[in-house]
């Protein structure tokens, strides 16, 4: 079973189970994460605004700058808080475990630097 | 067709209404800018759900990747078009204008360069 | 003083030397640009002297975003330059070159930017 | 074969060399991350002749992006590696040892996303 779908049925099995274990790295951060996406959902409509006034093209540019740098907070934070719950934890249990989860998050944070 | 083509097909006709808008250099790609910029509020919606379901970090971050390099691409489509539009148009009216706009350009593009 | 300024001041100076590279939009802040790649290829032999001296890989890899960092300044000043040089003087001579030579620099900012 | 993957099986082999150095995770992998690093530096050294040639900015500019490229491959290969040696055998030595080495393997990767 991967990691992913067992995570899954456990967070079906009930809130009780998951407030044990916290499967996701990021969940007792969920809340911080969420204020943080509503922010930057509002930030792209407030582009939306600037593209509809006619806005000066390096003031939108400037924005989407600003938009994208946190974004990419965003994504640096869930990647240490995942290396921090879930590594750690799965690099206790055994070697086999923390070598396969690190290995995506090599592939993760590739992704994030943009290879 | 690229808005920044579109934008360059428009000008070509020189419509009146065109002439309204002219300062800015997306101002006829416009419609294209705000299509994308829609789909990227879509998609940061999107990571409030996968976190809200206490998705796989990993698959968050390369979902978040994924919207920073949409947002990548607005900006330096919107640079594209300022270039075309304002900077060409500045710098036949006069050297002092096209010099103060493009130094302008350089501070916004070290900004998408993130330096 | 920056490679910018200053190939702007040596082009004020009007040499004939200057006048004979003056396709390049750098020619004049040559020297700048050797001096700094000359330090990043000190830097970089330095970084194989951190790996030979087994060093912590999280000082090597800042190390390394270091060399990154001053790269991209020297890819983003080269810009800039060309901007001021070879496009506004492209602008000036025909719409159709200014159009061509903005085409080339979209596509080199989207290198640089990562796209 | 990758650095990464050359350096597990060198230390399958468990010479008695290696045990020496095994503090880096990258040390089994010098060799790899010499012949990348040396061909930076010729990279480098190529730029210096590009600007004293004269070369035209735009194939200047992405010859810069393709070193930079080729270094953040080194920055997050190596990541890649102290997260395998170093970040797993301290999980493993203990709590405490494995958070410590998270905090600084976070701040690391930040600078390599330049946040």
């Amino acid at each position: 079973m991967t990691a992913s779908l067992k995570g899954r049925l456990t967070d079906g099995a009930g809130s009780s189970a998951s407030s044990v274990h916290s499967v996701r790295g990021y969940a007792s951060g969920k809340d911080d994460y969420l204020v943080r996406l509503r922010k930057i959902e509002g930030q792209v409509r407030g582009l939306q605004r600037m593209i509809e006034e006619d806005r000066w093209c390096p003031e939108v540019v400037t924005q989407v700058a600003s938009v994208t740098r946190a974004l990419q907070e965003v994504a640096v934070g869930l990647l240490g808080d995942h290396l921090h719950h879930c590594i750690l934890a799965a690099a206790r249990n055994s070697e086999h475990d923390g070598e396969a989860r690190l290995d995506e998050v090599a592939t993760t944070i590739r992704q994030v630097v943009r290879l």
